[in-house]
């Protein structure tokens, strides 16, 4: 069972955890995703962490996590922070498979959804 | 002649500056898409500035630009410190339309754009 993980970075606003954590819902409720479930992480500044995230997923049956970084700048943060973070998860949990995704900056997806915006 | 203006918040960091940038060619690059000029301006931290990078795009010809935040929370960025350097911009050249869009985080596009990302 596949669920995807939004990781972003936290804020101490907390209207923007709140954005992030609404996206999730509509990304949750995109007509034909194929997601049991789709939840939220935090590298810092909000909760849950990225481990925790990872371990509420699994507590609801997820036996495979994509690991989406909703980032976009390739910074430390997404080369180094959230990678560790994951092997910090898989270390304890070897038999859950984590797949991290591109950061959302290097989407090929991006241009046109861009494009799509600004109309 | 309407332009677009991809405006992000800037990063001491140059490889993230030109990230942006290279964002920005891959929307002037997309198949279809109708911009005289795709560009890129920074809040801080980067050059140009916003007003300096809509005085560009007038520069090139255009007439109306689309202002797009490339931003995924609504801060204080998004709903004060833009609008307030298009507003600059516009008092010195009210001849331009500036049309502000939505910040990339608000997008409609962007709950099935994260879900082609994580596949």
């Amino acid at each position: 069972m596949s669920s995807l993980l939004t990781i972003a970075h936290g804020s101490r606003r907390a209207a923007s955890n709140d954005e992030v954590r609404q996206l999730a819902d509509a990304v949750r409720a995109q007509p034909g995703q194929a997601y049991a479930h789709v939840e939220t992480a935090f590298l810092e500044l909000a909760e849950p962490s990225i481990p925790d995230g990872l371990v509420a997923l699994v507590g609801k049956g997820a036996t495979e996590i994509v690991a989406f970084p909703y980032f976009l700048a390739a910074g430390t943060h997404v080369a180094q922070d959230i990678p560790d973070a994951i092997a910090e998860f898989t270390a304890k949990h070897p038999e859950v498979a984590v797949r991290l995704t591109q950061h959302l900056g290097a989407s090929a997806v991006l241009p046109a959804a861009i494009l799509n915006v600004a109309g």
